[in-house]
């Protein structure tokens, strides 16, 4: 590899016509503007109308370009900032969270999620759906899966489902001491059920982050949350503050 | 929202379908198995073409699928984890780390670098380009930013360019106190430098880790790094074991 790694590669036609039309945004368009249709795009760049849709998929890949159902293709604004709890960690509902409690359920975790929490693949757990938002837009959405077994004292009398039920899990699951916790960031695609939370398409590209809390010499619970990948840029320490919002094809310009 | 947000939503076909093809990959296929060619699919769960086209991307998306050319698409193995430096926080090069450097250059950095790194934009920076490996596969790029204010004692002499100017810069920044570092993690695409690296093509979706080392008070080095969002999944903490590959696709099912 040596130095013909930082020498210019030879790069596909839509690639540099991105680089172009990235350059083209920062200096004739404002956030949130329209973009002309893509046959006017492609008459002005003189490339086929294939290749400007490449090049505008990269571009909103990249969280420049959105594009919404009738409206059209617009300049996006730049991602938000969208801190992750610190890995000194807290429970799911400590104080100050910026997640909303929504629903609670019973019910059979995912085989992957099952593995995890060493139960029987079919046993029920706590199921409570959280969504997040942040500058008023939805940001995420979370499932908890919290086995009974962690929250032993749970009554079922006061709240039976619903966002309360949800509190109560979360209120019994705070009683055990945190040992620690550990997560994953992955790239998957937007559930039908969390799309709708994230004013989504289902099958949208989403960053997912999946968290186990350890107590007791065990997983107690699992967290898998869904971010939108276009809009948010997860943080991590206090790098809400990076002021890098464009992914690597900025970069080359 | 309420109780809505965990009834069953309408889902285009597409996205049925997903959920139909992952269950036979699970049941049918093994890991590398070259799947029938669409034609074939199409027919066998009486879509249209269009429509197995969509919930393929969607399983390359999650991960659960592989297209090269000259081989066809491929049933994915489980997603690599790949464990993001803690935020505890050690200089890049650090002993034991898993990058290789392979080069390094005196170049200006990209202008929203430079803005993190409070310089002008055309003020020219030692660039180190890295690159990791894990499990024999190449998993990320990286280019380290270092600013010659960084490193005043850095003598020309010895190492001008290459791998051994890299590791240099990189001694050099070391022998400052680390006071801290912070984190964002974003979608984007390959560049083209970049995706020759990781054996991708320009435009693969890459998962962008942006840090910022301080000392001295200041930003004093910035790491841009690119890890294939295909076979990697990041992991902090000590999350190098969570057993969940497949991102929420596969919780559905």
């Amino acid at each position: 590899m040596g130095t013909t790694q930082l020498e210019t590669v030879p790069e596909p036609k839509y690639w540099h016509l991105k680089t172009v039309l990235s350059e083209a945004l920062d200096s004739e368009f404002a956030v949130g503007e329209i973009l002309p249709n893509e046959r006017d795009l492609a008459a002005r760049f003189g490339v086929a109308r294939a290749t400007l849709r490449q090049a505008l998929e990269q571009l909103e890949l990249e969280g420049r370009l959105q594009r919404r159902r009738g409206v059209g293709t617009t300049v996006a604004p730049p991602r938000m900032g969208v801190a992750v709890e610190s890995d000194r960690g807290s429970w799911p509902g400590a104080a100050g969270e910026a997640w909303q409690a929504v629903d609670c359920e019973l019910t059979a975790a995912p085989a992957e999620v099952a593995r995890v929490l060493e139960l029987p693949a079919d046993e029920p757990v706590h199921t409570i759906r959280r969504n997040r938002v942040s500058n008023g837009q939805p940001v995420a959405a979370e499932l908890v899966y919290v086995p009974a077994a962690s929250v032993p004292d749970l009554t079922a009398i006061d709240a039976p489902s619903g966002p309360a039920r949800a509190r109560a899990v979360l209120r019994e699951l705070d009683r055990l001491s945190l040992e620690g916790q550990d997560r994953a960031v992955e790239l998957g695609s937007a559930r039908a059920d969390d799309a709708k939370s994230l004013d989504r398409l289902p099958g949208a590209p989403v960053l997912v982050v999946t968290t186990r809390f350890f107590a007791a010499g065990r997983t107690a619970a699992v967290s898998v949350a869904t971010y939108r990948a276009d809009t948010c840029r997860l943080t991590f320490g206090d790098a809400g503050g990076v002021e890098i919002h464009h992914g690597p094809g900025r970069q080359a310009s």
